[in-house]
Parts: C-alpha cells; structure tokens; sequence
C-alpha cells in the first residue's frame, strides 16, 4: 500500500492536477512513438510555444526552444553570449553555479554576493564595462531569495548594451515580468509547473542571435544546443535532437489549463497563498521567516529557520498528515524549511500546512 | 477514436509491452515528484545501471551515466576526450554528425567514409597516429550499415593506445559487444529499449576519466557534464542536475525485464525476425535490400531501395492494417524503407508486415 503524499517540496514538487490526464492522452496518441520529425509532433512544438508565450506573455521577437535542464543553459549561455566575460548576482547555491559555470568555461568572469537571505542594494552594486551578461536568479530557490523586477528594469534602463540573462527556476509563470527589460530567461519545468523532471526551457531575443552569430565566427558556440542550431529548427517547429517530446506536450497542455484558468486568478492564489504561509511563520514561536525584507521574499519558495533542534520533528509531523515539505538546502539541510508554493498546491494543502503551523 | 497502431520506426518507436504498467508505478509511488537527491531516487539510479550492468555485460571498471540524448553525447566525447583530433568512420548521416560536431568544437579530426549501404575494408584504413579518439557507429540507423563486432576487435588490436567510441544507438542491448574492446559506448533509450524519448546513456571505463582528468589541466572540458562531474555524482549513485528521473526509472524497469526474459532470447528473437525481413525482400520484385554485403546487415533496422516509384504506397498499405514502418533517411526519404526490429517488435507483427511485403 502506497501512502497519499503531497508534495510541498521546491522542485521535483508536486505534480500538477492534469499531468496524469494527459499521460493518458500521450499514450492513447502514440505520442511516445511518432518520430520527432512528425507533422504531429511539430504541431506539439507549436502548440506549447503559443501557449507559454500567452502564458508568460513572451514577445514574438523571442525564441522558446527546449533543453534538457536549466542546468544546461547555464553552459549555453556561456557558449553562445559570452566571449570573455560577464557578471553574476549571487544570492544563493544556483546563482552561484551561473557563476561557476561561466569560470569552468573559462571565461573571466566577476560578481557580487550578498549575504545569505538578502537582497542587493543596486546603488552599492557596480558592474564592469567589460561584462557582456548580467546573470541574476529571479528566485533563488535554494535561499527564498526573490529580485523585485523593478531591479530588474533599473538594471536595463543603467546597462542598456549588456544581455540580461533570468534565471527564472521556480519563479515563472508567477512574475508579471516585462520580456523587453531582458534578453533571455531560462526555467525548468519540474518547479512550478508541476510537471515531471527532465526539460528545460530556454526563451531569447534576437539580440542573443547576433551576439551568438558574431561569436561563432570567432570561437565555438557548441554545435547541437547553439543558438543557430536552435533557430534553425525552431523556424520549422522542430528541435534540434530527439528531445524529451512527452514533457514538451505535457508542458503545452498544462500551460494551456493554466491559461484556461487565467495568469491573473494563478497569481492571485500565489499571492494568496504566500500571505497565509508568511504570516503563520511570523506568528509561530518555532519558526524565522530566513528572508526579513519583504521586498525579497519569494512568493514561491517560502524559507525558513527553525528556533531550536533540526527540522526533522515538523517534516515528520507534516509528513504524518500526508505532506512532503522541504529541507533546507545545502549547510542549512536541517536548519531550515523549504515550502513550494506552486500552482500545483491548492489553497487547502496550504490552509492544511497552515494548521500544523500553528499548532505545532 | 484514435487507431490502433504499431510502430516500426527505427526510433522512436513502439514501446516496449511493459512501459505503461511501469509508469503506472511511478505515479503511485511518487516518482515524478521526489527530490533527485532522495535516497529513493538513489535507488532508482542503482536498480537501472545494475540491471543494465547485467543486461548488457559492463565491466565493473565502466562507469554508466546520464544524459539528455545520444547527440548530447558526440559533444561531451569531444570535450573530454579529445584534445586535437579524432578519427571517423562515416557510413551515414549519424556517423558524420559524430565527425561534424568535431569539427564544430574546433578538433582538427579525419574521417573515412564509405559508399552508401557499403561496410568498411579495414586493410584499406590507415588512421593517423595523432587520432586520440576512433569513432564508429555499431549500427547506421539513416542506412542499416552494421560494423560487425569482429572489426572492432581488429581496431583494438591495430591501435591499442587510442579510445574507441561507440555509438549503440539503435543497436544495444541486441550485439554480444565485449566492452574491453572498447573504451566508451552511448545510446539513446527510443531505439531498442522501446521508452519515451529525451535519455542518453554513456558508458566509459577508467581509461577515459583519465583523459578527461589530464585533458582538464590544459582546457576547459565543460562543466555540468564533464567526466569528473558525472563521475563524482555517479559515486553516490546521483546525477549532477535533475534529469529525466521518469526514464531513468523505466529504463531500469524495462532492462529488468529485459533481463527476466534472458538476452539470450531477445537476441534470437533478433535474429529469426531480421531473418523473415530480409529473406521477404530478397523475394520480393518490389524491394531491394539496400546493404548487398550480409556481413554488414543490420538485424535491427532493415532498409530496403522501393524498386518502382516512391514508398508512399507501400506505407499506406501497412497504415491501413495497423503498421507503421519508417521511410528512407534523408535523401531517400522517399525512395527507402526502414523497417525497426527491435525487442518491442513481436514475432506476430514481424510475421504480419513480411506478409504485407510478400503480397504487395
């Protein structure tokens, strides 16, 4: 007998209502067949584009193309943008392997980090003539850390030449973030959109495309994930390998429920949701909200420390009620708790978790 | 209604008979919503290379990772294993791509190629002494040119000091591959493991990590990737990002399958089914059998030349009774046939399409 378990994990989390659903419709398609070549797959390949550019309101001067992780365009944006260097906003474990990724590279990269748990004063900040990307975590999700998109937009209007590049792991659809104050973003879909593990997403404007264009003639870009290998097949609807096609429609398919539902009724249950969870933290004598200024609390990936001991007595107690809540992450595994916050947790799972808040 | 349909296609495929039961499986035992660092998914992770240890008889001293694609593989060869150059064998479109992403990542590699549908006459080969790497392609899914295991054997024995790459796509488990013949080997699981796209494996020995290990002193070998990185995860039976967690657990499930029935079986399977193909187009006045020289035959995927017109008709005629078989590659997208016999392929349906071919 297997247990019923929701999980409130920052990703692998839990799935969303209708991934099961349309499995079943895979399946019964042949989805998991026909070649990757297929008219029928490159409606697939339409169809998800479409509705994640409604979704994330994505402007046509931007290609959507498929990865197999965020982790992989980290390289990739290396490879394709960044001849000698570019600068990173470190608030967390994942921005720093932007970071990291840009100096195994071996290009001669600089950043600024901030204290864990907090945001970064952009006054204080300056960034080198020489740096061509600016890599930032919209949402760190190993520390809660969130950038306010009107950083973001400061950003822009201070270095209008440099390509801003999003790390939107565990953030998107939930941001209303305006695409023309940056050049690429890049997200995995097992965080917020509730979907199996094993996809990446990797969306960029033309600006990206001539950058990578000059760099070619200069260095290697990479061959089958470089951004005119990319292009190339996406004018057709196709990719550039056989990709992981039952993610890529599934993918489709949910951000078709979740434009059914409306971005504007998802962001509004987020922000929902995010209230309760932040407000049984503050009023709970056992738990620290991690992040204090609320500027840069996340919404998605709530984080906090607990007061005394480890966590391992609350994730048992949630775990007894049928709910998977996160560890922290890193030196802070036992120190902390991780709550998802996704579309896939309904108000009731974080009216539930509420409960044990507070009781506990 | 949706109709019932067999895939011949030489990749993707049909399933093979238990995936959907498997995947049933992981949904009720949370699967898809895990954390990839659990020590249920460590299990996973140690179920599917023990099982494909055995299937596939992978020495000890091999280690056996993850990637997005058999494509990602022909980069990451190139990046930790070849400092300047590599020497190919091309007798198709795949085989060349191997060379052709050399040569995008800046190698100054060789290459041999051979008629179309013709195998190679080692006699006739020299490779420069410079090559540190030998790439060759076990089985040419675009043409069903097979390199026979024997030729392989003599490469080890001319040219003991450099590596020798195998692509297994659309070949393995199926060719009694004795792996101290070789020193890396990758596939792709939508081939002949019958499962959803979007899973490469790469299987290296020691020999390789000690490439990569000295290749890293002197260039950037990639990071997420890289041999070391792959290596220090593989350790903890863990991989470096979220992968595809969903087809790394049907891949175990299926390899044990695989194994319950015996590789034995599935090899004469193989065999008797290639047999029926090959002997129904020889007899046939419609079809040619594309790769005259049966020493180089494929036994997985049969093409064949269509003698008059294109393959249209022939492949509506398989439609309507429920079978799917692939066109030509390429330029003989039209003019061939490609006909899958892998372990998903009953004797039924094989028997069912030679009596297509022996009464068209």
């Amino acid at each position: 007998m297997t247990e019923k378990l929701i999980f409130l994990t920052p990703g692998p989390s839990e799935l969303y209502f209708t991934v099961e659903d349309h499995l079943k419709i895979a399946f019964r398609e042949h989805l998991l067949s026909i070649s990757h070549r297929s008219a029928q797959f490159q409606e697939v390949v339409t169809h998800t584009t479409q509705e994640l550019r409604k979704l994330m309101n994505i402007p046509d001067n931007f290609y959507i193309v498929f990865t197999a992780s965020a982790t992989e365009v980290w390289e990739r944006i290396m490879e394709n943008l960044v001849e000698k260097t570019s600068f990173h906003f470190i608030n967390g474990t994942f921005s720093k392997r932007f970071y990291d990724t840009a100096i195994a590279l071996d290009r001669k990269s600089t950043q600024i980090t901030s204290e864990l748990g907090q945001g970064f004063d952009l006054e204080k900040v300056t960034i080198p003539d020489e740096a061509e990307v600016i890599g930032l975590a919209l949402n760190e999700t190993s520390t809660g850390v969130a950038m306010p998109l009107e950083q973001i937009t400061e950003l822009r209007a201070t270095y209008p030449e440099k390509l801003i590049a999003v790390d939107a792991v565990s953030a998107v659809p939930f941001p209303a973030l305006d695409f023309n104050q940056i050049d690429t973003l890049f997200f995995s879909v097992q965080k917020c959109f509730g979907l199996p593990a094993g996809l990446g997403v990797w969306i960029f404007n033309e600006r990206c495309v001539e950058k990578a264009q000059k760099l070619i003639q200069k260095q290697s870009i990479g061959f089958h994930h470089s951004i005119p290998s990319f292009i190339k097949q996406a004018d057709k609807n196709q990719t550039p390998c056989t990709p992981n096609m039952l993610n890529i429609f599934l993918l489709g398919k949910v951000a078709e429920d979740m434009n059914r539902y409306g971005i504007e009724n998802i962001r509004r249950d987020i922000n929902y949701k995010s209230a309760l969870l932040y407000h049984a933290l503050e009023n709970s004598s056992k738990f620290e909200i991690f992040v204090k200024n609320s500027n840069f609390q996340s919404k998605t990936v709530v984080v906090a420390d607990v007061l005394s001991g480890d966590n391992s007595e609350f994730l048992s107690v949630c775990r007894e009620k049928g709910l998977v809540v996160g560890t922290g992450y890193g030196s802070a595994k036992k120190s902390q708790i991780r709550i998802a916050n996704f579309p896939a947790h309904s108000k009731e799972t974080i009216e539930k978790l509420v409960d044990i808040i507070q009781n506990y």
